[in-house]
């Protein structure tokens, strides 16, 4: 971790001990500079970063000011946005149901980039949260990249596997949403009834590089999931 | 618009016009220094902004690499993001149901950070795309920062107006979103059935300076509407 980034990761936590709320202003940038003792230009960065991630916004000539919002129980689509405690708060679980090394789909070729006689690992989960079903996850993982995986593994933080067990830059993601109705496997997985809604998750995570290692789509329990973005301005 | 900016939006138009497609490499900066007949440090600075907006990515010792996913008919969550060709392609047109001034609900007091006494202005839209319902618009704006609506101006874009006739600037946005059952009501404006699922988007939009001053709640016809999200890393 670069300094102006860990300068951030404690800027953050300030905001959250000190409970600041939406529209609360930082210190100005001298005391800033001052106070984690570091060279204004870090501090800089520290905050540029900040305001990238949707945790502060700079308004020129009068300060820099915490983004927060008040809904309790909302998930970061933007993954390590915001304040990580609230999830942690809720403790979710997860239920490994399938764990196997497949060929891919066209849609998995699609979205991952491979060709058929590539391997894939296939991970089927289900996540719980307050003692209730969160989502249906199905994972499909680029075997070229991600050589190893296990059921220990699948059932932690694969994420955390991947950057600290193998070392690989995780980068970019795109997203797809969209509701729909779910379908009678899924319902049973979830405890819903058939054509239900559900809010239906596919990411692509990329690493650094650009490449594709993992496909997942992920079918929420409408009743205890809502989700949130804090988006920065592109106008 | 900076200089930095107007290079983006070039580069961007350079990616449409060529046809270039996720993971195809730009031209290395001198080139597109000399391109554009800019400063490294415009260059540079276009380029930041376009990997913020998730439409490049840039890896160290390689070079610039574009982003851009193959789905079509998606519509981006975050406004302005990606190529703004393909959702006018699909020309949207929307139909005033209400415009009303009114004093805001709580939930609408909460969202738009006023009191009581305040008015507000309340739209009421559908929008179409592609001759069928795409959403069932309910939007709240501050009369103390939009002084005056009216139907030519909420037939046509609001945010034009805000911005151009206006002049405001539009800063960052909080977004929320769940799947759930539609009601009867909505069922009936958007030509589904209740219990039908919806796609529900809550929007609070903010100036520069940080206040809110729309809060939108739309309600998406889940056939007609699929979502994407360019996201950057935050790893």
């Amino acid at each position: 971790m670069l300094k102006y980034q860990q300068i951030a990761s404690e800027i953050e936590k300030y905001i959250v001990d000190h409970n600041l709320q939406q529209g609360d202003k930082l210190p100005i940038l001298e005391t800033l500079t001052a106070q984690f003792a570091v060279s204004k230009s870090t501090i800089t960065s520290a905050l540029d970063l900040l305001e990238r991630k949707g945790i502060v916004f700079q308004v020129r000539g009068s300060g820099i000011f915490v983004r927060r919002h008040k809904r309790k129980g909302y998930i970061s689509l933007l993954s390590n946005q915001g304040f990580k405690k609230e999830m942690e708060e809720s403790q979710p679980t997860s239920e490994v149901i399938e764990l196997d090394v497949v060929k891919p789909t066209q849609e998995v070729m699609d979205n991952l980039n491979i060709g058929p006689e590539e391997d894939v690992y296939y991970v089927k989960r289900i996540q719980y949260i307050n003692g209730e079903t969160l989502c249906l996850e199905h994972s499909y993982y680029n075997k070229a990249i991600i050589p190893y995986l296990n059921k220990e593994i699948v059932s932690e933080s694969i994420f955390h596997y991947i950057q600290e067990g193998l070392g690989l830059k995780v980068g970019f993601s795109d997203m797809y949403l969209q509701a729909d109705k779910l379908n009678k496997e899924e319902a049973e997985y979830l405890g819903l009834e058939p054509s239900d809604p559900k809010f239906c998750l596919e990411v692509i995570f990329h690493l650094t590089n650009g490449q594709p290692f993992d496909y997942s789509k992920n079918i929420y329990n409408y009743k205890q999931s809502q989700f949130f973005i804090q988006a920065i301005s592109h106008y």
